[in-house]
């Protein structure tokens, strides 16, 4: 499972993209589009050009949490990727709108992902944000395999049950040599609307704590806030209003975080290109 | 994408297993094994015997859930499934317990589903209840294309990204003429512990009018109740402790609901032995 096996394709980088960001979970709804849409926005607003590829490709919600849903043109052989929020955009919903379902095998999303990976015309970008499918499938090994990531973020809740797949998500992330920037604890705690007391709707604590013990930095928590969802349902993601006290802050939080994650990595980390015989 | 297309193996039933009843989700993290854990105690408390597959092979959360993780007998081919609460398990948690996670690409995943539904002893059971992994990939088309289904569940939260992945489940199901017995809105609304106010964190009403829009029944809203949360971090679902006004009696009142439905489908749907040449 090393990134690099013998007989492997070597992990070119993607020209122009300088940080390949993967958002992944062991388990599905913990929020991890919420998570990649709200920190790609955050990292265009604090000034750097960033993309999202949404490599879910089994249920492809970054349209409707980005508000836009149109066919890319392709010029010649490569795909202009749609802008939205600042934020270059390519995912399967684009290309399968409606509510058709995806009913595919793995090996037919091997060239769906290195299409969007490398037939996108993404520019010069700092970030390209990778919403992954949850778990540890097809799809997963395939980005990892042929993508230079610079780093993984492990969403979860604070729920066992979440927690028992972020560690798994880990592990895989370990095992196939991907540099983990952290662990981020959704879905934290929800503050009544009517009496601002704090309830522990899936616990509490427990990113933070299996950080800790996994040795892999933890990135911050984000409340269960009903404007986050609202945001992702209606096509504009709370960060875009982010200010001291709202639902954004957080997000923002999140991508100054994770920028200081991959300074302290240092440049050995960053992706060069390598030639294996 | 029919069930019994040409030079496909036919969808033989499973020897003393009466009704098979999957269930799915568009989305992850939904509350789908929440469901299938809680449906499951509660037809075997309702008297009938039941057993619980757990093919979510790469997030298997039934074991953490059920409260038991011990590795199953095998006598001569045949694995014995664990007891647990008066329902039968097979969950490959129980084979591959830990934090390492499984990097399989979907044929593997195959041989592992067939020997899951015909290679464990289940005895004879009124249900066979299979907690499908999220989403429309390989695991969900060998089951579908392989075994002779009576009728799925499709769970969903009220959000509107949830109910976008619940109605390509349900387009799936349709696709592959899989019967649909209903939809259950899970997470459907928030009653504050402490001023009893209740809150829609993820919307409400959505999986009643989505039922309504693809022609399918409604199955029944589950509040967002931290309490099953609790049950299933800590291997005592909810279902084990109903009684009016208790979380746990959504869920008994949803196992009524579904026999009701498989009622009303009428034995034309149950499957029979199909001899295809």
């Amino acid at each position: 499972m090393s990134p690099n096996q013998p007989g492997q394709p070597p992990k070119l980088p993607i020209p122009g993209v300088k940080n390949l960001i993967a958002v992944g979970s062991g388990k599905g709804g913990v929020g991890k589009t919420t998570v990649a849409v709200n920190l790609a926005i955050g990292l265009a607003k604090l000034g750097h050009p960033t993309g999202l590829m949404d490599a879910d490709v089994y249920g492809p919600n970054v349209p409707l949490m980005m508000g836009i849903n149109r066919t890319p043109m392709a010029y010649g052989e490569r795909i202009q990727p749609l802008d939205q929020y600042g934020v270059k955009l390519m995912s399967m919903g684009f290309l399968n709108p409606g509510d058709k379902p995806l009913v595919w095998r793995g090996p037919m999303l091997h060239s769906v992902i290195q299409q969007f990976l490398r037939g996108v015309d993404w520019g010069d970008l700092d970030y390209l944000v990778i919403d992954l499918p949850p778990g540890t499938g097809d799809v997963q090994l395939t980005l990892i395999q042929t993508a230079p990531i610079t780093g993984a973020i492990v969403v979860t809740t604070p729920s066992d049950v979440s927690l028992e797949d972020a560690r798994k998500a880990v592990h895989m992330f370990h095992q196939v040599k991907v540099p983990i920037l952290g662990i981020v604890e959704n879905m934290s705690y929800l503050i009544c609307p009517q009496c601002n007391e704090r309830i522990d709707v899936f616990s509490h604590g427990g990113g933070r704590r299996t950080a800790g013990e996994m040795k892999v930095h933890f990135l911050g928590e984000l409340p269960l806030n009903p404007d986050v969802r609202v945001g992702g349902d209606s096509g504009k993601p709370v960060v875009l209003t982010a200010g001291p006290g709202t639902a954004g802050e957080g997000f923002l939080e999140l991508a100054r975080n994770m920028m200081r994650r991959i300074e302290e990595m240092g440049p050995q980390q960053v992706p060069s290109i390598e030639i294996t015989d």
